[in-house]
Formats: structure tokens, C-alpha cells, sequence
């Protein structure tokens, strides 16, 4: 179990793309419509996970996550979980003490790019690098349980 | 993974209680309100499980089990969880060369009594005892996920 402290904010450009250390691709659904907690299926390479999460529109939120095997989270996404999937590479990025994780959507979802930054605690003094625009840690239609529900390209 | 085949039956007396063999008091709670895939947090004892099913009228089902932190579920049944919890205590009768489980309910849901016995396949012979009576297999006001939105004693 961990409490945790993200913020979000939209991308404005590629220049992150020059400091990229790492990425992984994730495909993910949920098991849930709630509106305050969420279920969540991901695979990554040859790994998975189930992830359980209070949602509160906000920064702190509870969160459980158990890895499970890759076979169930084939069989969870494809059987239980709801469509679309959300697919989408994540990218790391190093900017002074941080790593930031931007995530470029794909499927219903391509076009949208976000990023967010974990902290350890809400006040938690960062660095808001050129690249990064709008916060969004507030709007609910970008958390992805929201774009599993309402995907980007249904946005007006 | 694992497709569960279970019928469910009323229970007419207490007579099963000469035969029962073990039994194992459970605490429960529901992650969703989904209507085709459950998500159960059980704590049974000092252990605790995660529980995926897919939620079809009828006997076939698929199933994911994961142990987790006894901890964690207390967390989640406490702060995550739909209420009413359901808490009861599952009897185990051998008949045969079966085993029937005989839940006995408690809080919300007090009063009720099911019965419920897993079959290898559907149409799989066994023997039906003179305490069980009506089947509700197919009724889904006893699935545990609707005794968690609508208990027994909410009934008309």
C-alpha cells in the first residue's frame, strides 16, 4: 500500500524527446466503472500487473498493485475488461532530482500526450521544465480511467 | 484461471449441521458494481485474497485468485469497498463424494442460508440431500455481489 502524490500537465512540444532514458509500452484496461475506486489490468513486456486505486480528483490517492501472471492479464483484458484498452508508451525523463513519465497515447487515445511528475509530498518544490504546459492533475477527463471511458478521439 | 461450474440451493433445515466437517468465517467486499465481472476482497483467518470473476447468470464462470496482505485488504474493505460488507460463515459438508458449502449469513444479510456445491462439469451427476431445497442458480438476487447492493434483510 502507498500514498500517492502525482501531478500532471500537458505537453507542449517534443523537446523532452532528446532526454529520454528509458521507455516501456503499457496496455491496460479496467475491471470497474466506479467513480472512486479504480481496477486495473496492465501488461508490459512480459510482465503484468493488477493495480487498485482510490480515485479522488487531486494529488493523494491510496494505491495497491500485486503482480499477477501475464496469462491472466491476457485473459482479463480480452474477457472482462473494458473497451477501448488504453495503449501508450511511456517515456522516462530526468530533470534535476525528478523523473518525469510522459506518456504518448495510442488507439483511441493517439494524439494526447501527458506527463506527470511523482512527488513525495504535496508541497514538494520541483523544476517545470520548457516542454511542459497546462496542469491537469485537477481534470478528471485525463485520468485514464476517463479515457477509457470517453478516449481522446471523442473529446469536442 | 479457472472455470467454475456451481449450483445453489435454498437449504430447508439444519440438519446438514450433524455433517459438517470444517468451517471458515469470511468477510467480504465488492470493488465494482459491475454487472459481468466481479471484483471480491476476502479476508478469511489471517489470510486475504483478491478475486476476479466473470459475473454470467448460470453455472460456468471464469475465476482469478490472488492471495495478498491481510493488510491491504483490511485497507481496502474499509476505505474501498461497497457496503454492506457481507460476512458469513461457510460450513463444509461432504455428501458423497462431494462437498457442499453452506453459507450461513450474518449482518445485513441474516436469515439466509444457501448452499452451494462445485461441479466438474455441467451435467455432472450428484446427490441432491434432503435439506437442500429450491435451486437459485439462476436467480441472481443470491449471487453474493447482489446480497452486497441489495441485502436479505432489504428484501420484500
Amino acid at each position: 500500500m502507498a500514498l500517492e502524490i502525482e501531478r500532471k500537465f500537458l505537453v507542449l512540444d517534443d523537446s523532452w524527446r532528446e532526454s529520454v532514458r528509458d521507455s516501456a509500452y503499457f496496455r491496460q484496461g479496467y475491471l470497474n466503472h466506479e467513480i472512486d475506486c479504480s481496477v486495473r489490468v496492465r501488461t508490459c513486456g512480459d510482465r503484468a500487473w493488477l493495480n487498485i486505486k482510490s480515485v479522488t480528483v487531486g494529488t493523494e490517492r491510496l494505491e495497491f498493485e500485486y503482480e499477477i501472471p501475464l496469462d491472466d492479464a491476457h485473459t482479463m483484458l480480452n474477457s472482462l475488461s473494458r473497451k477501448p484498452l488504453i495503449e501508450k508508451t511511456r517515456y522516462f525523463v530526468e530533470v534535476g532530482p525528478h523523473t518525469w513519465e510522459i506518456d504518448v497515447f495510442e488507439g483511441d487515445n493517439a494524439g494526447l500526450v501527458v506527463a506527470e511528475i511523482e512527488l513525495e509530498k504535496p508541497d514538494e518544490i520541483f523544476e517545470k521544465p520548457g516542454w511542459a504546459g497546462e496542469e491537469v492533475t485537477y481534470d478528471p477527463r485525463y485520468y485514464n480511467t476517463s479515457l477509457a471511458a470517453t478516449p481522446y478521439n471523442r473529446w469536442q
